[in-house]
This record gives C-alpha cells, structure tokens and sequence, in this order.
C-alpha cells in the first residue's frame, strides 16, 4: 500500500541474497541419528550414498558446521526466481481490522508453484557435479516433482517421476507440465519395477500411494548406473537447503527493523516450515531472542499433534532408513484431504526434535476452515493460495483476530509456500459447499501407532 | 545470472511506479471515431455512457492529453501485485548462443495470470466511484473474466460473467478461480437473456461464441439499473490502461541506460502490445528515438497481416459500436488454436492505425513454432510461457538468432503477457505430437471480408 514506511513487497537484491545456507542443528543438541533398517544400526556414509549423490549425504549428516556455502552456480539458478518477496499484508490486515502486523514470506512465483524448486536444484546440482546421468524421485500432488522436472531440465539431467497413480489421473495438467520440462512421468505403481510388479499382482487395480512410488523411485535408483534418488521433503539436507526461505525472510525484515514476534508455517514433512523458521531458531536456542513458533497440521494427519515421537520408516514399504521423528506411524492412511502435501504419516527429525523438547507448538485445523481462510486471502491478498499453505494463513489470521480482541499489536510472519493454480478440484468442492473434515478417531491412530515396532 | 552489471529481474521500488497512463493518441494523427451501428454517425458520449461506466468513456473519447493521472486507488491496487519484474533474459540468450541482448516484461505474477488486471481494476474503480452496483462481461479464454473477478471482489461489486460454453466446459478450473472471487459464471449462450435464448433456439447445442458471449452481456447491462459492461482488450480506454507496462519497462531500463532496438508483443486485441510499446511509440511519433515494432499475430488469425483497414463490427452479433480497425471481418471464425486470447477478428483502432501509417511492422507464426519456442523458455527461464506470450518469444528468438548469424548485439524487449498454467491441454498437444497449424485460405478470408459493409 503507498505511502507507507515499509513497502507491500520487500525485495532483496540479488546481491543480499544468503551466500550460505544455515544449518540448524549445528545450534541443537545431537539428533538421534537414522538407522539402517535392517541391522538397526546408524547409516553409514556408503549407505545413503547408495541412494542420494554424495553432495547431499555429506549434508544430512552435516550437524556441526552452522553455514553451508551455497555454490555460486545454485546461487545464479536462485536469481531465476528469487529473491522471492516478503510481502506486508496490508489488505488482509485490513480486512480483519486487526492492529497487528502481518507478514509472508512468497515462495510460488515460479513454475513449480512452490518453495520445492530450492532444493530441487540443489539435488540436481550435486548430481550433476558427481557425473550422475539421471536421477529418480516420486510425487503426488505433482509440486515437488515438477520442481525436479525444471532442475534436471536446465542441468541435462534425466528424470524419472513415479507419479501416484490416482493423482496422475487426477491431475493430468501437472503431469503435463513435468513432460514439458523433458521429464518421464510414470503411473505408479507401474510394471517397471519389482516391487510395483508385485503390487500390482497383489491389488490389481489400486490407485498407488506415495509408499509405494517412493519404493519403485529408490528401486530403480539404486539398481540402474549412475542414478540417485531425490528427495522433496522429510530429510535434513532437504531442510538445509530450504534455510534460504528464512533467511531471506530475515534480512528482509531486519532491512525494515522488524521483529516477528510469532512465527507460522504448514507442517508435512516439515521442509518448508523448517526452512522458514530455521535462522529465527538459531536465535532463541542460542538465547539471542525469543519467538513463538507454530506448526500447522490438518486435523486429518496430525503427526505432531496426535503422534508419537518413536523410530519409524519414512515410507509404507519399509524400505527407507528409520527416523526418530513424530509419526502417526508408517501404515496410516490420511483420510481424503485436498492438502496433498500434508498428507504424511511423519514429520522432519529436526522440527520433531525442537517440538518434543518445547521449543516449538503446534495444532491442527480442519479443512474448511483452511480453505475459508484461503478465500479471504485470495479476495483481499490477490492470491489464490495452495491448500497446505492456506493452513498457515488459517492460524496466522486467528492470532490477527486475537490481537483485534486484545488490543496487541504483535507481528506475525507466516510462510506462503505456493499457489492454488493445480488445487481447483478443492476450491471446487468449497465453492459447491460439499467440503468435508475429516478427523481419525483415537482407535484408528492408536491402531496405526501400535505397527511401529519400536 | 549474479555478478553481471544488470541484474537478472530489475523491480522498480513502490515510488517509482508510473504516476499516470500515458495516452499515445494525443502524438498521433486523430483517428477516425467510433460508429453508432445504427445511424453510422460518431457515438455521443450518452450513448458509450450507456453501456460503459463514465470514467471509462471519457477515457476513451480523450485523445488530447498525454498524461491521465492514475488515481491513488488505483496505484495502491497496483502495489498488490506490481512493479511487475522486468527481466534479463541470460539464460535464453546462453541457450541460444546470441550476442543479442533480450528483456521481457513480465506480467503473469498475478492470479489472473496475466496483465489483463491493469485494467480490471481501473474498470471496476470507475464503477465503485460512479455508484455502479453491478459489472457484466464476457470471456473466453477466462483471463480477463478471472482479472476482472478479483477486481470486483476487491471492489466489492457484483460481477456477472458470460463464458464461452465451450470454454466453460473444456477449462472448468478457471471458471472455479472466478467463482472463488464470487463472480456468477454463466455459460454462454443462456437462458438469462434474449439474444441467448434467441440463439439457442435456432443452434440449440451450440458451444457458443465470444460474439454471443459479448451480445449476452452487454444486452444484461443495458438493461439492468446501475449496472455496467466491461470490456478486457480492443477499445482505446484499456490500451490507454494498460501502457502502465511499457511505462515501467522504460523506467527500468533506462535506470542500467539500456535502450531497445527491437520491441516485440503479441497482438490479440492488441490491448498488451499497445499498452507495452505506448512510450517507446510515443518517441518514435515525435521524433525523439527511433525503435523497431514488431506485431505478432497467430498465423489462424491473421488480422493485421491479411485483414483489411476498414469499418467493421467489434462482435459477430452486430450491437458493437463499428470501429474502425484491421480486421478480417466480424463473421470471420478463425480455425482451433491454441492461444484463445488471440482469436479475436479485428485489432484495437490505435494498433490499427500505427500498422497502416508505417509505424510498425506486423507478423504471423504458426502455433507449432510457437509451442517450440515456448518449451525452450520454459527450459531455459524457469517460466512456463501462456501460448498467447509465446508468439512474442518467438519472434524474439528468431531477431535474436539473426543478431547470431550476423554478429549484431541488439537490444531485444518483449511483453510476457502471462502463464500458461491454465493452458495445458494445449502443451499436452504439443508434447504428444498431435498439434495442427491452421492457416486460412485467401477465399477464406476473402469471404468474410466481403461480409463487411464497408
């Protein structure tokens, strides 16, 4: 809005970008490390450089060094489409009537639609720089491997996405965007892999799950010559990487003299909320300031808030190394929910790590709600956002309303991790007022949590 | 690319956006006024004041000032989603190995996807000042009925939109984003009017027309109190909205000292490319710099490089004022393309008249090459192109590979209307091979124009 002191969009210039990313858990006491799954014992180097590039393996067991240097040639692809912009909320502000000020940091101006991309050319990156040729991921709702779509694209680097069948279906235009970017987009499961051969002789017919595209993606990475397997959240290096949102965020507001005092971000597999929250973390556990941190779950997949806090496998087929980490455990089905991204039975170690010792809270909204909050934004912010980040916008306009009951005049910053452009079948259904929440009883998450073998 | 002398997105701060439209007939030759269709003498102000809010129709009988002020308003709307970024091309120019130098201004940034809310929103500020309670419009493609939706929403005006049934059906997406913004989106024709019901009576099952779409709205806002029609492209008033982009494009460059040798849109309406080269032609007009203009139509609608400058109809249904324009006929049906926002008959009266005084040079290019233009920028700039914006990427990348061939480093801009993310069925086209160029026959096009009773 003009003539105000601090300006609608702050945008960095490119020479204010972060040279380094900043790894969290230099500040954090020691995390339970990730254990092989079928000795049980820490994964070693070799291990995890059987499925990922080395690049990124040398950065998920990376706790002790603070910052990352960034390699100039990530930091050219970032000015592709970042600096991305903080944005002040003036209409939404207003809207509400609320004295509080508040903020969010805009990660969908880019074709992937999501923050996704800044660690989709790392990955790619790393690969590339270690002669790998191609490289296999798995998607559902399609951002995350349209993002590795546009980085293996300008890196030359093959690509083989094993799409959830049923989404595939349901979301033909995303599927088209990845082959327009050059990538190979397989119905999962598909006959290409052992595993997806034995599914489908077993559940002929079904419409995959994200389990079971993540076991055919490391299946085929870790027989074929020189091909890895990238990974769009959960992990830590994906965490690293997405630090650049955060940082940013920081020098934005630190520009204008600006101090959040909460800090708001949707939670799946918590690299986004990670990546946003990670230099203000920094902060408080070295004891420089203090915020208060929310993560936003959907009622129907509340990891951190209805879960137990145990060594679990990142998928369904019980092929990934075990985390200790916040899980409704590996065989939960989330329910029907239109937030395709916050549909994970876990949550990051690291953002479980910080929530498990009170560094953080956390809570859980249903999805009309959600999306009643995403269409006065998109009225009032010009925006159509995407129903994962709509959950941040939910609980960032609550504490807004709660200031306009208090009197407070509190910042809030959230994180806008994309856009709505790829959801309309879910705007659809608000729109038709045929949205449903749903909440799993107590006796289907104690049903799921007793499978974890601990 | 970092470490360069210019940037690779250069935003202008809040402060330096455009004070006012700049207005391109006060440095032209009068044009010729617009036609009553029925007694064939100039409209009269009352008669435009019918059917347009009254901000809008002195705004397009005004060729005599240069400047018109933009009201703060409307400015403060603007900072929700402008400065647009005006960005450096290098990664394309290193994929096309040219000495040249390209710039595209990039308006998709936006929900509507596209620099058709510059003037939705002065449309529906002019309404709101003048008491006007309701708005009605057509659409086809839905980028301007989707623009206009959040300008209504914003505006809090009631907005009835008349689509393409065809369109409707094929993209529901985007009739649910205008839903999203409380727009009523009616498929075109309906049961809601005369000239609908007259239709479907004598084509019942027809996909409808932008001709009828046009006749259903405006036929509901002449005949409803306080309520007006809007209009996304051709007439004089949004072009005169629109050069707010052309007028950032030359701040911006004019802050590195960089000056265009070639300037390159794509023409529909002819709203965008007017609106873009607006200043550049101004200087040109008073003999101030020298410029190259280059129209880009789509070779299936041919209208400045085969059409006739004469009198012609702005709708198939005959109720528009007569203007006159290039045009192939007001009954000309152009072939299946791909670039909705270019099937339009005729071409702004402004654009019109600069083509036939010399003043800019015009151009066809058939959609496959479009589509292989548009796929390498998408690869190369990380943006996924809307097929109308690729016939200017085109162009741009055929001047710059002729500055390849002969060692020339000229300086390129061109207008990137928008995205493609609602186009996909287009790019699946293209990507699975199937994709068709239409161009029509002389006697085609030799029969519609004679249609025109000149």
């Amino acid at each position: 809005m003009l003539k105000q002191p601090i300006p609608t969009k702050i945008y960095l210039s490119e020479e204010e970008m972060p040279k380094a990313w900043y790894n969290l858990r230099a500040d954090m006491e020691k995390l339970p490390p990730l254990l092989n799954p079928k000795t049980r014992k820490p994964c070693t180097q070799e291990e995890l450089e059987a499925i990922f590039s080395k690049g990124c393996v040398a950065q998920e067991l990376n706790d002790t060094d603070r910052y990352i240097s960034i390699p100039d040639d990530i930091r050219d692809f970032y000015t592709m489409y970042r600096p991305s912009p903080l944005v002040r909320a003036y209409w939404l502000e207003k809207a509400l009537g609320t004295p509080a000020e508040i903020y969010y940091k805009s990660e969908g101006n880019n074709t992937s639609g999501s923050h996704k991309l800044n660690s989709a050319v790392a990955q790619a990156y790393y690969a590339k720089k270690e002669g790998i040729t191609s490289l296999t991921t798995e998607t559902g709702a399609g951002q995350w491997g349209t993002a590795l779509s546009m980085a293996c694209a300008f890196y030359n680097i093959d690509l083989t996405v094993y799409m959830v069948k049923v989404s595939s279906e349901q979301k033909p235009f995303r599927r088209e965007v990845m082959r327009t970017y050059g990538a190979n987009v397989i119905p999962s499961p598909s006959e290409t892999t052992n595993i997806g051969r034995e599914i489908l002789k077993k559940h002929p017919g079904t419409g995959g799950s994200l389990g079971c595209a993540i076991s055919e993606a490391v299946e085929v990475a870790t027989s074929t010559p020189n091909c890895r397997y990238g990974l769009g959240s959960v992990l830590n290096h994906v965490l690293l990487h997405q630090s650049v949102i955060g940082l940013e965020a920081k020098i934005a507001l630190e520009k204008y003299g600006v101090k959040p005092d909460i800090i708001i971000g949707c939670a799946g597999g918590g690299s986004n909320l990670g990546g946003l929250i990670a230099p203000f973390m920094g902060e408080k556990l070295r004891g420089e300031q203090d915020y208060r941190f929310i993560a936003v779950e959907p009622k129907s997949c509340p990891s951190l808030t209805r879960g137990k806090y145990v060594y679990d496998f990142g998928d369904t087929g019980r092929i990934t190394p075990l985390m200790k980490m916040y899980t409704l455990g590996h065989d939960f089905i989330p329910s029907a929910n239109h937030s395709g991204g916050l549909r994970y039975h876990g949550m990051n170690p690291v953002i479980s790590a910080l929530y498990d010792q009170g560094h953080m809270e956390a809570t859980s909204v249903e999805q009309t709600r959600v999306f009643e909050a995403a269409t006065l934004f998109a009225k009032t912010e010009g925006i159509l956002p995407a129903p994962e980040s709509s959950h941040a916008i939910r609980v960032a306009i609550d504490e807004a309303l709660k200031c306009k009951e208090s009197g407070e005049k509190k910042v809030i910053l959230f994180g806008l991790t994309g856009t709505g452009y790829f959801d309309l079948t879910a705007y659809k259904n608000f729109n038709d007022k045929t949205m449903v929440d749903y909440v799993p009883t107590d006796e289907e998450i104690e049903q799921s949590l007793a499978k974890i073998q601990d």
